[in-house]
């Protein structure tokens, strides 16, 4: 009776838009888990799909019909869809298997579906378009969402102040950046690109903020042109002291600031000019501005995603004091959890409380990098897990506990993964964390010609589980930010193909794993960065490789010593040594002793 | 002088296409190195390209105008246009970094470019649309070639004699086929197939010929019908006693012998129909008369494609054979090299053509699969090598010698490399090519999941070349057809995207390789087919691995063994093993002692 009364809002909620879709003439509209920036956080606000059906993954998507609804989500959320959704008023349908596209074909004939046009790319709506077509119907762009017509205390836009990123972090100035970015517009011919993802804005004007959970982002929007000169769409309460406050003198002259509604007018003026768009994540409104202003639209990867993802000396400089930082944090959490994990007392919740406490002695400690995955046993199996109250176990004996966590500095974004055994594993556990091991460690000691890509590199990690028949189902490495989004790209380590080159000064983690469902999981998650290769003798093309960035002890009583050859013996009493070395200086009492045993050299 | 008159040919031909560009109003012309069927290779008449320029390489385009005309060629290329090619009447430019789209846009003003819709897919007639429209010219189909109404002595349409490929090569009916690729068709929502790829055609219908060099097909074409009729478009003079005759018996009452010139009607009489074909193979021409007549074009993939790759077990046992038959061929001529070429009298095309004769005299020899690559020396680094008498070297002492070559027996098509010292090697040649070798080996033996492409496997055989700075400039392994063509697709293996799972039955070389420019060439290559990974325990997921079908020794005296680990020793004494067991019984004699001496197990 009590889930009853829980999903209760949720029927009157979906009455209430229903009503507001009839009022307005629409047969149905679609509610997707995205915001005006497609970005991976959305503000409070933007979370229309939770509030409309309760399902808080971090992708999904609800079509609301007169009569009937469905909620589409990927594999990763198939069960949680079930745990959350009143599935009497959202019909759950797997997002690959059972497409919206074929949904609403079959369940709509002849009616108006509404969008809202800001929170769909052009593809997206493009599609939705079709799918319409096929079932007689008529996607309808709506001119503003009628979802928040009936979300009554929906939260307003988020008034994070702006704070400037400063050249020590930076190590490039804003203007330079604008100048550099501004010369490869003009090399694609386009006179102005529209600026729309979050993390290339504060990236590009050397800014801050704090609008979406977890990632030190404001929210605006941009025009950048060719010269340099930057229209910067933003709500000026967010600014100390307004556009002509501190942050002024820091963002120059070449930076316009505008409201947020100025936008629009400010697409118009583009009328005739080539304008360079990211088709794969700007709105479709944007799209449909420009093209009604007559501009010559250039569709082509958003300019600052590559420039960003290169970190400069400074960053890498600031991602090593970072890392030297959270590795002396996390060290003293894993002494303290070697103590009191065993006596039984740990939970997931409270280890994540935990070592966040330890991380929050840093006085650089802005903010966790993304919720904890605090995961004991057989929760350690499910890979996007989240703790809560309901799910709270303690990490018992004989368990792996697999915790993947990360943190927000001024210098730098962490995330780092250790799987420990609490009290003594299985020869299983054993087997399987070897092999893992051994892909990590094959990848982080590749060396590969200028020019490769992390789709090339993916299998390295994989190898040692294929040769027993094991694989996992993620990808390997994501793109990292610099006190920015955990997840960035454009390059990527994955079996997908990926055609960005790896380029010096990217970022990226390498985390092979291993999971038994209903039993343990494993990964061991590293961040490194890719720096020219020394040459050697006889090299002949210019190589690179990977510096791994994190400090953490790796379980050595996980190994089964006997599956490792000399080499990767070799580079794990290297990386132990360096833990060492780095972390000792900033360690003391029974933490430092506990590093001492957990980095010495493995016996052979 | 003796330059000159050679190329003067060209001049008096290019003025003649000139002028009957003028008699039709055409202000220029493209000729691509391309026949009706997109395919590798062409029949003599195809060869517009070579007739007009003197090229003969297997890619590339002129583009000819009324003042100036251009030669594009790729990398591959660049040498060869500049031997063959006069270019002062074709200026040589490089594919990529100069594309015909920017010289037409830079040369032709307002000027009517003609092509032949039969010789272009419709995504390249599109690209040259709009580089036309660039520089305010239009892009005109011809109807006929005019090269062809200057082409005096052009070659007629090749009339070889089409042939039954029986059951015990094919291991299916063509009936079968037929009706399987139907249901596909059907799942796809088409009603039919326009089939344009000869091999599709060939291995659909069970027949070959010998229309294009190398490869035993027929050219033609055909309409499959979702229900598993078929319409195919062929002179019927190449059909033993014609449509009626002991062909028509193989061919079943389902397969509609029709004239060529009757595919244009056929193809109206699909109005309102929808039509699947492969937009990346067929011709323009088949999209223009389609979309005249009212059909509703699906742009898929050749719905043969991926059947044609999967060999049955009959066609896998028949490979067996055949490269048994040609493993025996080829180590009678390595054993015969092996006296022959220390002495200093071997020549190139003096091997290429021994080889030839041992290949010979199996009864089952059709043809070779390709020209023979025969490189001694700085020859073997030229990846795509053909010695001709200018370039022929004698095979010399201290030198590799780099020998790539197939044949085709109508159980099979073989494509084979091995690299042999000619008396001592260097230590970096040993060095490289052990490199290679151990590459060569990590595919071999990589087991890998249901679902993987070989764009994940590809690294496997560039790592240990990786590790000392080197590298290859070409896939590491193309699919092979059934007594067909040497290259086939949809698989490969390379570190291009592709994104075709290997799956059972798939034939793939197992090439990577070392060059050295001006010094020596090194290539191991094998044939291996997909197979089920026998499982193991703890096995999670199902497996694949390869089996190797090549049968040939790998020079020892080329192989450093302290660069080898245990478990690569074992693979080449038991490859080695496999080798002497499965052609001593074919040898004899002075043959049978090399092979004996060369497949012994390396001294650890």
């Amino acid at each position: 009776m009590t889930e009853m009364k829980l999903k209760a809002p949720f029927e009157a909620r979906l009455s209430a838009l229903r009503a507001e879709l009839a009022r307005r003439g629409l047969d149905g509209f679609v509610v997707p888990r995205a915001d005006e920036h497609q970005g991976e956080m959305v503000a409070a606000r933007a979370e229309r799909l939770a509030w409309l059906t309760g399902f808080t993954g971090s992708a999904g998507q609800a079509v609301v019909l007169r009569a009937e609804a469905a909620i589409f989500v990927d594999g990763r959320y198939t069960l949680q869809v079930g745990l959350q959704v009143d599935t009497r008023l959202f019909a759950p349908l797997h997002l690959i298997d059972s497409p919206p596209g074929d949904w609403i074909a079959e369940h709509l004939a002849g009616g108006r579906l509404g969008y809202d046009p800001w929170l769909h790319t052009e593809d997206q709506v493009a599609q939705l378009k079709r799918n319409c077509a096929k079932a007689g119907s008529e996607a309808v762009a709506c001119e503003d969402n009628p979802l928040d017509a009936v979300w009554g205390d929906q939260p307003d836009q988020p008034l994070a102040p702006v704070i400037a990123h400063p050249l020590e972090y930076s190590g490039k100035t804003s203007s330079d950046k604008r100048h550099e970015v501004g010369a490869k517009i003009t090399e694609a011919g386009a006179a102005a690109a529209v600026l729309t993802l979050p993390d290339s804005l504060a990236w590009l004007l050397n800014v801050r903020g704090g609008d979406v959970p977890r990632t030190p982002l404001p929210l605006s929007f941009g025009i950048l042109h060719a010269d340099g000169r930057f229209a910067w769409f933003i709500d000026a309460r967010k600014l100390d002291g307004g556009a002509d406050g501190a942050l002024g003198a820091h963002l120059g002259n070449e930076v316009n600031v505008r409201p947020p509604w100025d936008l629009g007018p400010a697409l118009d003026a583009l009328s005739g000019r080539k304008v360079l768009v990211d088709a794969a994540t700007a709105a479709a409104w944007v799209f449909d501005r420009l093209r009604a202003a007559g501009a010559d639209i250039l569709r082509g990867d958003d300019p600052c995603l590559l420039p960003k993802a290169c970190k400069n000396d400074v960053e890498i400089a600031g991602a090593k004091a970072a890392h030297v930082r959270d590795g002396a944090s996390l060290t003293r959490f894993l002494a303290w959890l070697s103590v009191a994990a065993p006596s039984g007392g740990v939970t997931e919740l409270a280890a994540a409380r935990r070592l966040r406490s330890f991380r929050e002695e840093n006085p650089e400690f802005r903010d966790l990098s993304f919720d904890t995955i605090s995961g004991s046993g057989p929760n350690g199996a499910i890979v996007h897990y989240r703790a809560d109250a309901a799910s709270d176990r303690t990490l018992g004996a004989g368990e792996l506990f697999l915790l993947d966590s990360g943190a927000q500095y001024p210098d730098g974004t962490t995330d780092v993964t250790r799987t420990v055994a609490i009290d003594r594993p299985s020869d299983e556990m054993r087997d399987r964390f070897t092999r893992v091991l051994k892909g990590h460690i094959a990848l982080a000691t590749a060396r590969f010609p200028v020019g490769s890509t992390g789709s090339q590199l993916d299998v390295l990690a994989r190898l040692p589980l294929w040769q027993a028949g094991l694989d996992y189902d993620h990808g390997t490495g994501h793109g990292v930010g610099s006190f920015l989004g955990v997840h960035e790209g454009p390059q990527r380590i994955s079996k997908l193909p990926n055609r960005v080159a790896l380029q010096p000064g990217m970022i990226v983690s390498n985390e092979p794993g291993y999971y038994k469902t209903g039993a343990y999981g494993i990964r061991i998650e590293n961040l490194v960065t890719v720096v020219e290769s020394p040459a050697r003798a006889g090299d002949e093309r210019p190589m690179l490789e990977f510096e791994t960035l994190t400090l953490a002890p790796i379980d050595r009583s996980l190994i089964e010593v006997a599956l490792m050859n000399e080499a990767e013996l070799d580079w794990l009493d290297a990386y132990h040594a360096r833990v060492r070395a780095q972390l000792a200086p900033h360690l003391d009492g029974a933490a430092l002793a506990w590093l001492d045993e957990a980095t010495a050299a493995i016996s052979r």
